[in-house]
């Protein structure tokens, strides 16, 4: 599951609005999707996750959560796409190598003023990624978050260090006249 | 001003709920202080901060993002806390020294299942609030945060670190079960 | 163990001469103290270490890397110090909370450009250290340092992080003109 | 010029002996170059650089550290290596996108038991070199740094966030039993 402080930041990137419609690829047990879900409560989140437990854990969310308007698909991208119309945000969260496809997917079916927005851990698939941007004519702004927290013992506060990741945010610049990082 | 990432943070470890009512000590110009008052949109956030063109900048970003739930308060703590009765959240973003006099007033203003959310830049203010947590019995978790943001030249992403910050979340642990990171 | 980065940070940090004469307090198994040791060849490492495994590994450490100029001592700081006169170097590895007393006992022992080095991973024993070396009028630079490494697993590079540690070095600053970070 | 930790890290990955035969590429104003000669001291450095001033900076800084065995080379790498014969040692400070031919010389030029370090901060840099390398069956490991560094003022320890660099270290595995991190 996604730790907490990767997942705000994620989330904060993808700029919601009440009514955006979302594409999460890689969702998990949906601890984004529903995030997204509650943010954009007049909009809908495609959740996409190929593992079938992961769907299973979802579906329980969403009742726990109350959330109605995620859309889980088991699957595969891109194909598990077939039937999404047009979508405001794209999560990658787990590709597993088809990277360029889902940006091949996203120029018919991403809004001109899209945001996507993809986690990494590997050199390789942060690069792939970071390449597949540019060739399609994205901008983008790459963040690594490292994380360290306290484990408190006997009142004394020792930091452990967590796995660094990479926050990809990426936009197509034609549409935007500016998105300068907040 | 507070850094998206930072900020983020640092509202996902208040665990704010709609009517959540929040001192916001050292608001700056008021970047927490505006998204506190959008997520609690049935509370209200008292917004103190000593600069006067902190709190000029806050009454315009107010006016900007149409919030109308926060109280701006321009004072030292905790002189400037007068008045101020009970409050379910606190965020100490700027305190100048007097750290375990907010805490002494928290003792008598803080609801039970109250959190309070501190930031830190320099070791001896983290470790003055750290040690002040303790004489008061409050149980806390410390976040050091290290972001590196990337700048693009001619299609290469160069890594450009930041200042690390820490993030202390901290509650009563008597008036709760448990509470685990998420 | 201290991890090889750090350990060469440290040692960094101690700018060894080839005659100086060190004192290793937390001496462990040896793994600095032996470095020292063969850096400052025509000095002397006092090896202060209370746990008596370490001081059995750091016998069999000196033997395998043909070391003669270390002197192992069993023992607790600063008690353990008894008949050591002077010293040019302080490494303070483990020093299980009586930094002060070290530091008090630096007061007679280290020789006026003497440089103390010391690692930390905990806020307040960082926080103590720092406090006696503000006393005490030394100097200091503080340095922490993130480490993450590589896993690789089917040619994909994933990054994991460790434990960050603060790396502080201090001197008289009356006896120089200017130390500078290079 | 490289950064004293970077630098002390870089240094411990290339396990420099008395004797080894080392090739600086991208020498700048020969920092590593220096000390890579005084602990290789019966070995030598070919330092190339391809910036004049540079090279004139490193002929002084030999003068100034009293080092006879270093070879200063202006130029550009691979072109610059020609009469080099065999090298224990690459490294690899800034390449300028030739990483690929640095590889392909070092093939005919690497002793069997050599090592390559090769400092990035840079996302595509790092990537080309890990792929270059795994063409041609080395091993590595990838060890991120990020450093923090105290600003004192008024006693007070304000930590600054520098760059992160990649620092790789690489050697032909069929030619180990095994090298573990230390």
């Amino acid at each position: 599951m996604t730790k907490e402080e990767i997942r705000v930041i994620t989330l904060s990137k993808l700029q919601l609005e009440e009514d955006s419609v979302i594409l999460d690829v890689g969702a998990g047990t949906g601890s984004i999707s529903i995030e997204c879900a509650l943010l954009a409560r007049n909009g809908k989140v495609y959740a996409v996750e190929v593992v079938e437990e992961g769907v299973e854990l979802l579906n329980k969310n969403m009742e726990k959560f109350q959330v109605t308007n995620i859309l889980p698909i088991q699957g595969m991208a891109p194909e598990a796409f077939e039937g999404i119309d047009k979508v405001d945000r794209i999560i990658i969260g787990g590709s597993r190598g088809n990277i360029g496809e889902i940006l091949q997917w996203a120029d018919e079916h991403l809004n001109p003023k899209g945001i996507v927005v993809a986690n990494f851990i590997t050199i390789e698939n942060l690069y792939t990624f970071l390449q597949a941007l540019k060739e399609k004519d994205y901008e983008y702004e790459c963040t690594q978050v490292t994380i360290a927290k306290s484990r408190i013992v006997k009142d004394i506060t020792m930091m452990q260090g967590l796995n660094p990741v990479f926050v990809v945010n990426a936009w197509k610049a034609e549409n935007f006249n500016k998105i300068s990082s907040k």
